[in-house]
C-alpha cells in the first residue's frame, strides 16, 4: 500500500508514475469507504483523483495554493496533504469535512461551499502576490458545471483580460453539472474535446487565457506531464482536462447524478443503506406542481442546477417537458427569466435552497419586486432542521427576502397551508411570492385553511387565551403549540396561539388587539433573529409600555456540523427553555 | 422638422432612410436639451440613436418586444414611442424618467437600473411566448459594458444552449463601460471589429449564438438591413454593432467617461452649470486612501465600473497604478478577489453604491464573512439623501449587510470618525469591516475620536441625561441633536444622546443601562426600518416592560424620484415628528 507512506506531498514527489496510478486506486478505495459509510460526494471526487495527484505532485503546495471551486471535489487532496485518516479511520470522520478548511489544514485556502467563485478567489491570491513580489503559482480548479454559474465568468474575463502573470485555471470536465448541463457552452466544451483541443471559437482564448488540453484526465502521467509545461507560467492559461465522473466504480460511473451526492450506501451493491420512502414535502409539492403542469401549460417549474432539492428525478423532468427548466448554476438568470415568464403571462415557480437564494438578492428585489412580477419562489432547506455544513445553512433567509418591498414571503405550518398557498400564489398576477418549505416533517392542518392570501398580512388566532401570546412561524409553529401546553400544565396559563403565516409585513390589527390582553408576546422563528419577523413585531409593539416581547430564534453566528440539540438549547429553543424565559419577565 | 410627427413607431416607418438620418440629428438636439438643463446620461443615448431609430423601423413594438439592458440609453426609444415631450418640453421632464418604466408606455416591459439583466428577462418573454405558441420577436439591447457582468454570460449561455426559437441580442458596441472597459472580452470584441465581424474565437458563438456585425452603428441604413435580416429569424442571433458612444456632440464624443452620465451643462461650452468643489465625503476618503497608498503596498482601492462613486477619475486611478482595481460591472468577482487580496496578506478596500452591493449578497456572506478576510467595503449612496430613482435608492443595505455573522458594519457620524474607522479597518487582519458613507454634508467631531473598534460593539454617550434617550445613528445623528435640542426646549427634558457608531451587534450593557435609566428609547436610521438597527434594539429591549421603544427609519417601500421633503414627513423624520411620537408614550 502507497497510501501508508503517504502523509503529505513530499511523499507523493517520491512516486513513480506507475506507482501513482496504484495509488490512485488506494485513494479511490478511502473515498468509497468513507462515503458508504456516511454519505458524501461520490462521483465527482472519484473522478478528480488523478488530477488531484498530479496537482501535488508538480506544484509545491502550499507556498503554491490551490483553491477548489464548490471544494466539494477535494477529498483526495485531503487525503494527500496529511488528512487520509478522515477516510481510513471511521472514528476521525468527522474531524474532516466535506469541503476545503482552512482550521485544517494549511493547504486550504477557503472554507468553500457554494460554487463559481474559486477563479475569483485565486485572482485575489494572484494579485496580493504580484504587489508583495512572490512567485508562487496560484490554480484554480474548476468543474465543467461551475462554469455556467456568471461569477466564474467575471473570474475568467478578468484574469484573461488583467492579470499579467502567473494564473492557472484547470477546468475538470466531466461532461456534467449535478445532473446534466444546461448552457450554450457546453457544446463548445465538447467541441473541444472532440477536436482534441483543437475548435473554432474557443471560450476560453476568447477571454484572453492562454490554451491546454488534455485528453485522458484520468492518466497521472498525462495531466503531470501537462502541468509541469504551465508551472511558473507568467500568463494566464486554462488547462482543460476531460475525466470521467464516478471513475474507477461502476454504479457511480452508471449513474453519475445519482451518486453526485449520496447517503452511505453498500459498497457491493451500491444500494443506500436506509431510504425514507414515505411523505415529505419536497415530494409533495412536485407532486402538486406536476399534476397543475397537466392542465396548465403557463406554468413553468424552474431549477438552478439541484433537481434533488424537489426530488425532481430525470424521469419527472421529462414528464415536464418544455415547461420544465433547469437554467444551470445560474440563480440570478433564473429570477431575471422568472420575472420575464410572469411578464409575458407565464406563472414560473423557481424552488432553490434558502442558502442559494442569497446569490440572487438583486435581481429578486430589482426584476421580480421593483416590476412586480408574478414569480413563486420556494425556499428549500431554510430551517436549522437541515442541511448543517458551514456553507449551506439555512437559517439567513427570513432577513433576506421579508425586507424587499412587494414580495409576499409565507410560511406555511403544515401540508394544506403549503399547497393552498402555493395554489394561490400560481394563480394569482399581482406580487411575487416566496414560500418558505417547512422541514420538521409533514404536519396536516386542524379544520380549514385559508385559500386566500394578499399584501396584507392576516394572522390566524388558532387559540384565543389570556396573559401570555405565542407567535409561532412556520417551522416553529408546532414548537409554539408545545409551549402553550407547558404554560397551562406548569402554571394553568391558557396562552394564546397565533399562526403568523406572514414573515412580510406586519398585521397591526392583532398586534393591537394582542397587546391590549397580554402582558407577554413571544415570536418563534427557524431562522437568525436579526432582522427577522420577531424583531419586526418587537419594534412594532415598542410603543406599548407595559407589555414584554421576546423573541426566539438563532444567534447571529455561522455554525458548521452541528449538533442539533445542542444548538436548540444554547439558543433556548425549547418548551422548557421558553418558558423560563417567559416566567422571568410574567 | 421629421420629429414634430413623431407620435409613435407607426410615424416613423413612413420616413426614408435619409429622412431618418435627419431625424436622428433632431433627436439628439432633443437628447442635449433634457440633459443640459436636468442632466442624464449624455454619451451612451447620444451613441445609440441610429439603433433605436432602426428597430423601430424594422420591428413592430410592442408587439415585438424591446429590453434595454440598464435602459439608461432608452431616450431615442422614448422619444420615437410618444414622449419626445419629456424631452422637448421642459415642464414635462419630470413625467418621463430615466430608465424604461412600464407606467409610461406599453413599448416598456419592464423597470430597469441595474446592469447585465436584460438577456435573462427577454430569456423569460421568448420561453413564455414560446409555450403560448406566439410569434412575436424578442430583443434584448445591451451595451458592451454590461457583457462583464456574470448575469450576461449566464443570460446569453442559457439562450445559446436552450433557446431553440426566435431570440435577438443587439450587442451595442462602443468600446466603454462608464469607463474604460475591464476584461478578457473586449480584446475578442476589438478583434471582431478589426476584422469586420471574422475573427477567432467568437464568444458569442462559443456560447451557441449566431452573428452578424454591423461596422458603421451610426448609420440607420447599414442597421436597418441587418435587423431585416434577422427580423423573424427561428434561433439565437446576436448582432453586433458598433458605435461611438457622444456621437454628435464633440465634448462628449471627446470625453465620454465625463459625459457618460452629466449635471446640467451649458449646451454651447460643455460646462457644468454649477459644480461644488467644497469638501465632500467620497473626496475626503479617496484622498486618504491615494495617501495611504503612498507608504503602504499592500493596500488595493478597488471598483467595479464606477469610479465616479468615489471621484476616482483617470488621474487618480493613474497615481494609484498597481494599487487600483476596476474589475468591470462585477461586484461578485470583486468581493470574491477582495476576499483573496486579504488571504494573501493584502489590504483592499473596496467601494460602490449601496444599491450594487445586492449584487454580492453571497460573496459577502460566504467568501468573506464565513472565511473573516480582513477586506474594508466603502457603501457609498447609502442614504434617503442620496440617489432618488427606484433603481437606485440606497435604504436597504443595512438588514442586507447587518445580519451577516463576523462583518462588523460601522456608520460614522463626521470626518474625523469615518476616517478612523477606514484606517483601523485597513490596520486590522481580523474582520470584514463595511462603512456605511454618510450623505448629509460633512460634519466635524466634537472632541476626540475613538480609533480602535471591533467585534464587541459599544455605543458611545454623548450627552447623559434622563428619561429619553435617543440612538442616532450614522447619518441621522444631526436629526438626533435635533430632536434633544427640541426635548430640552419643549419640556425641559434632558435627554440622553448615542452615536451607535455600530450597526451591526448590540452593545448590551449600555442598553441595560438606558433601560433602567429612562422611560422612552428611540432609534434613527437612514434606511429601511425592517430587518435594520432600530428593530434589533427593541427586539433586545422588549424584556423590560415599563420601557417604551420607537424606531424611526423608512418603510419598506419602492421611492422613485421622490420629494425628500415629503417622504421625511411621512415617515415622520423631522424632528417635530419625533417628538410628538415620543410625547404620545411618556
Amino acid at each position: 500500500m502507497y497510501i501508508e507512506k503517504i502523509n503529505g506531498p513530499e511523499d507523493l514527489k517520491k512516486l513513480t508514475m506507475d506507482e501513482c496510478m496504484v495509488l490512485a486506486g488506494e485513494i479511490r478505495e478511502l473515498i468509497l469507504k468513507r462515503t458508504s459509510d456516511i454519505g458524501g460526494h461520490v462521483a465527482s471526487n472519484l473522478g478528480i483523483v488523478e488530477i488531484a495527484i498530479a496537482l501535488h505532485y508538480v506544484f509545491d503546495s502550499p507556498k503554491d495554493k490551490m483553491v477548489f471551486d464548490v471544494s466539494h471535489q477535494s477529498y483526495a487532496h485531503k487525503i494527500l496533504t496529511g488528512r487520509k485518516e478522515g477516510f481510513a479511520d471511521s472514528d476521525k470522520y468527522s474531524e474532516i469535512s466535506g469541503y476545503t478548511n482552512p482550521n485544517e489544514s494549511a493547504h486550504d485556502h477557503f472554507f468553500v461551499g457554494h460554487t463559481s467563485t474559486s477563479v475569483s478567489l485565486a485572482c485575489g491570491l494572484a494579485k496580493a502576490r504580484d504587489l508583495a513580489g512572490g512567485k508562487e503559482n496560484v490554480i484554480a480548479v474548476i468543474g465543467d458545471g461551475s462554469l455556467s454559474g456568471g461569477e466564474a465568468f467575471e473570474g475568467l474575463d478578468f484574469a484573461g483580460g488583467e492579470l499579467k502573470s502567473n494564473f492557472i485555471v484547470i477546468v475538470n470536465d466531466n461532461e456534467m453539472s449535478i445532473a446534466e448541463n444546461h448552457g450554450g457552452i457546453y457544446g463548445s466544451l465538447k467541441a473541444l474535446k472532440d477536436g482534441n483541443g483543437r475548435a473554432e471559437n474557443n471560450y476560453f482564448k476568447a477571454l484572453g487565457f492562454d490554451y491546454r488540453f488534455v485528453a485522458d484526465g484520468n492518466d497521472v502521467a498525462a495531466v503531470t506531464e501537462a502541468l509541469k509545461e504551465v508551472k511558473d507560467i507568467d500568463h494566464p492559461v486554462v488547462v482543460h482536462i476531460s475525466t470521467k465522473k464516478g471513475k474507477g466504480y461502476s454504479f457511480a460511473e452508471e449513474d453519475e447524478e445519482a451518486w453526485h451526492w449520496r447517503k452511505p450506501y453498500n459498497l457491493e451493491t451500491g444500494e443506500l443503506k436506509s431510504d425514507f420512502n414515505g411523505e415529505r414535502y419536497d415530494r409533495v409539492v412536485r407532486d402538486h406542481i406536476l399534476e397543475r403542469i397537466k392542465t396548465d401549460d403557463r406554468i413553468v417549474a424552474m431549477l438552478a442546477a439541484v433537481p434533488d432539492s424537489l426530488s425532481f428525478t430525470p424521469d419527472m423532468r421529462k414528464q415536464a417537458g418544455k415547461q420544465f427548466v433547469d437554467v444551470g448554476i445560474a440563480e440570478e438568470h433564473a429570477i431575471a427569466m422568472a420575472a420575464g415568464i410572469a411578464r409575458n403571462g407565464g406563472k414560473p415557480v423557481f424552488a432553490t435552497l434558502s442558502t442559494f437564494f442569497q446569490r440572487t438578492y438583486d435581481q429578486m428585489s430589482q426584476e421580480l419586486c421593483i416590476n412586480k412580477c408574478a414569480a413563486t419562489l420556494l425556499v428549500i432547506n431554510a430551517s436549522v432542521y437541515a442541511v448543517n455544513d458551514i456553507s449551506h445553512i439555512g437559517i439567513f433567509d427570513i432577513p433576506l427576502i421579508s425586507g424587499m418591498p412587494n414580495m409576499i414571503y409565507l410560511a406555511p405550518t403544515n401540508k394544506q397551508e403549503y399547497l393552498a398557498m402555493l395554489d394561490w400564489s400560481i394563480d394569482q398576477d399581482e406580487y411575487p411570492v416566496a414560500i418558505r418549505a417547512p422541514r420538521n416533517g409533514v404536519f396536516y392542518a386542524e379544520g380549514e385553511v385559508e385559500c386566500e392570501y394578499g399584501i396584507n398580512p392576516e394572522y390566524r388566532i388558532q387559540k384565543q387565551g389570556e396573559k401570555v401570546a405565542v407567535l409561532a412561524l412556520g417551522d416553529f409553529y408546532q414548537m409554539g403549540e408545545e409551549v402553550v401546553e407547558k404554560l397551562k400544565a406548569d402554571k394553568g396559563i391558557e396562552a394564546t396561539l397565533v399562526n403568523p403565516r406572514y414573515i412580510t409585513g406586519l398585521d397591526r390589527n392583532t398586534l393591537d388587539e394582542l397587546a391590549k390582553t397580554h402582558e407577554v408576546i413571544i415570536t418563534l422563528e427557524d431562522g437568525v433573529l436579526d432582522g427577522g419577523f420577531g424583531q419586526r413585531v418587537a419594534g412594532y409593539l415598542g410603543r406599548y409600555k407595559g407589555v414584554g416581547v421576546l423573541n426566539f430564534g438563532l444567534k447571529t453566528e455561522f455554525l458548521d456540523r452541528y449538533n442539533l440539540k445542542a444548538v436548540m438549547e444554547s439558543n433556548h429553543l425549547t418548551p422548557e427553555l421558553i418558558c423560563e424565559d417567559i416566567y422571568k419577565i410574567l
